[in-house]
């Protein structure tokens, strides 16, 4: 959640080989950028590479497209795959929602001071709830209901917004329903979601009373990249608050709700910012 | 910020003396008040009592007026103060913010969902900037310029709302004014600032500048009541987040907005819920 | 780990009733006894009631003996169990290890600095490997092997010195042994385990090793009551610290260590000071 | 505190300019040196540059001269100061201490399993209490006492062993002396102290008491290089822990141990791991 100017950036990975760090870095140098922050990672038991820089190119003359096709081919010799992101730039995205607010709330409002470089396109729902807050911000509220026998028909309508929105990022801000497969797929690596608990404990539903039962003295909650194995998702990161034994599961929801929006919150800005790699079923986390 | 069904409350302090807690859990049990929660606290140093109590009437013809006055006279022998509060309570508050609306947008979200038990009377502000959200939420806001010409008039101004709507707390979220000494008096022990650092370092102007300039690893916040002496009132809680290097004085300003709002809401919600206990310089908070 | 004077404690437990409260203050008073610090509470789920007092005597004759039969009858009434602790009391505890020390070093450094009151009568260990760091603390160190053959036989000699120390607590400090059903039985309340993962997630063996798969971004420990059901005893106190992408199975348990050891040692310090309530699968505890 | 396996570690850093990544990473490809963990950070407000590799020979007959002398020249070009650390490299280090251990145990424990890579060459105190510990863990001791007489005579000893025993770190850890100035600069960016507060707060003398007037609702340690200025060297970790109105000052110093040898270790790790730079009166740690 940087406030600092904000920079151009390279993320990439490819296996591991010799040369991956020089590919990136070799190259910036002789397009004149130069590199402000930069963190690489490999990792041995998988044999992966990650690399991520920020940097900003010395000419006033940069030009991204000439940059990006001779990146390309250097890339291709190591099998890595790259994304660039301008400065200034900000991700379209399609938030979905039920009925709580406490995470749409709060990612409206980093929106609204900026604070999280995105763009959003539509928030949807399955309930006509949260229309009045997002109306308030100017933004388009869609609200498909789902029934048991609607939900594919609602997964169409859901699917059209975002592929209409040109939506890189769909944010699950507790939206309590579950994704069918095929949804899941065509949204792997690009939708994030929040699950309240520290996953992998109390997976499925109602986990503030799966915790009460069993007496636990922290509860937390869990960002990850969603897929197909419910509640499996690879995590991107996970944050907890003590509690007590005189925290009833209303109060355990209660106390959980900060949790959960700054974990999604934090999520997101590392995910915008090209933080975040994923491979398999882990990610690689470039914080700060 | 309880979400448990509301409770009776009676919160007390007296000097030190053989019998403080019994002439409170007596009564109640004579009263058929059925305790839930209690916490007291001796101390020592200062030869203080502090006592907070929950309850529950069994009969449902309970009396607050005759439990109230039976029990003054006992207090009396004890020289000790107490406050009893009816569950359902929401207590009256004005709010002064300034242009910065991330406390105040948190304050009106746990408003609005009911997770704060109080009834905002009015927002002041000496900019006109957060009207908009304000007036969103249905509430008055009441704006009053100041000028180093006008501060005594401005400061009678916002006097005026906090009497006429009967606020018995103001919290100040990040109002970037200093109040006058007399205001300072006025409001002793029920105005809660909100400081953007971890008191006592960093007091004044531009903590996060401070923060930086000296290299803390963290930085954090304090919300405090408010007294004569700027940045010097007591501590009611306390909150911090790490930082890093790469965080310039901007980062740390960014990163700090949700250690403010997250400490000022606990603050309030403890104050609200009569958690909180002031004497001399100190706080006691039975917190849970 | 209070250094405060230590004080009187009693801790009581009874089912919910009117008065219960009022049972122990009223005695109290009357015995003339000063309460520095109390907390009571009730479970409304399993209508349940705790209370927790520290006090001082006021007068010099102090007659502990008749102060709890006098005590005794009137709690009779209640169905309430307690607990009278004198100040200075330390308990009787063996400490059962196998080759890991890290727990063991940290208890045995508290140990000696009088942190923890209590009185390490034993360590016994199913390795030979700690006896150097037990004999320089002047403390007996038994080395029981233990075989798939020989279980019930090592238990046996494990139960003979827990008997013959008169130990009132005994603290698995990551000894690597399923304990039997029948010790469990024999040990209920009255053990305390230190397991390395946030329960009930990644519950038997190599948690770390599971927590690296998983990806997570925190590891934990939990420190509980042991019981029949591995893994599964109540929770007294649970810690997290954050890990990252970078951390191999190895580096979790590295980071595990101190998680792990912190975690242990609060746990047996609120056992200890009475903070601890057990009932059916769940803990209270009234921390500070 | 990794417990992977060792690998070569580059550390450096220079004033800002185009190429100041490249030179390295393109001297370790053309070294045939696979990068494993690499960072990078440039300041821009004092405009220089900081470099961490971490990297694996290729080849075998991998000759360290060489590397070193070729790297030299280049760095020369950038102004640019550098260490290249092996291995399983110990560094040699003093620690220094009065009479509290909670510190020097931490440390010695960690050593002893290996945690920390250093050779632990010499213990040096004011008084001779510790000596039983250190000599349990057949490691000099030194006993210089000190008298407000003797003060120059008694750094002249204490420099005589770091000199002697070729420490390049000297640790203090709660060593209550005031070293001169003298001494200070000759140990700048080589000795690591352990403040009892989180600094700029409660500089001086009894910290904890201090914080205890205030009312403050946590405390914390600093661990930081030592500088002319008291209490002001460059800060390289901070840590804190909760603490509440029932904590007295001696409360506050049992509690605050735990944090101080926590962060006491988290620093010297860093440092031995040459995670952290030094650069005027900031540091950059490249933590994981």
């Amino acid at each position: 959640m940087s406030a600092s100017p904000p920079a151009w950036t390279i993320a990439a990975q490819s296996p591991s080989r010799l040369g991956t760090v020089d590919v990136v870095t070799r190259f910036l140098k002789e397009q004149r950028c130069y590199i402000t922050e930069l963190n690489s990672f490999d990792d041995r038991l998988v044999e992966r590479f990650f690399i991520r820089a920020e940097f900003r190119p010395e000419d006033d003359d940069f030009d991204v497209d000439a940059f990006s096709d001779a990146f390309a081919s250097r890339a291709d010799e190591f099998d890595m795959t790259f994304e660039l992101t301008p400065p200034e730039a900000r991700m379209p995205v399609v938030i979905m929602v039920s009925k709580a607010d406490h995470c749409l709330n709060d990612l409206l409002y980093r929106y609204r001071i900026g604070q999280l470089p995105m763009d959003i396109r539509a928030v949807v729902s399955n309930h006509p709830d949260l229309e009045p807050l997002v109306a308030w911000h100017d933004l388009p509220y869609y609200h498909f209901p789902i029934t048991p026998h609607t939900k594919a028909e609602q997964e169409a309508q859901v699917w059209r917004v975002i592929e209409e929105t040109g939506a890189e990022l769909v944010i699950l801000a507790r939206y309590m329903q579950v994704l069918s497969s095929d949804m899941c797929h065509r949204l792997a690596g690009r939708a994030i979601n929040i699950h309240h608990s520290l996953l992998p404990g109390f997976k499925g539903a109602k986990p503030y009373h799966q915790a009460y039962e069993k007496g636990v003295k922290l509860v937390g909650a869990t960002a990850h990249y969603i897929n197909d194995d419910l509640d499996e998702g690879p995590i991107i990161t996970q944050r907890v608050e003590a509690v007590s034994h005189a925290d009833y599961p209303e109060d355990l929801v209660a106390k959980g709700r900060d949790v959960e929006r700054l974990t999604l919150a934090r999520a997101v800005s590392h995910h915008i910012e090209r933080r975040v790699f994923l491979h398999a079923q882990r990610t690689v986390v470039f914080d700060r």
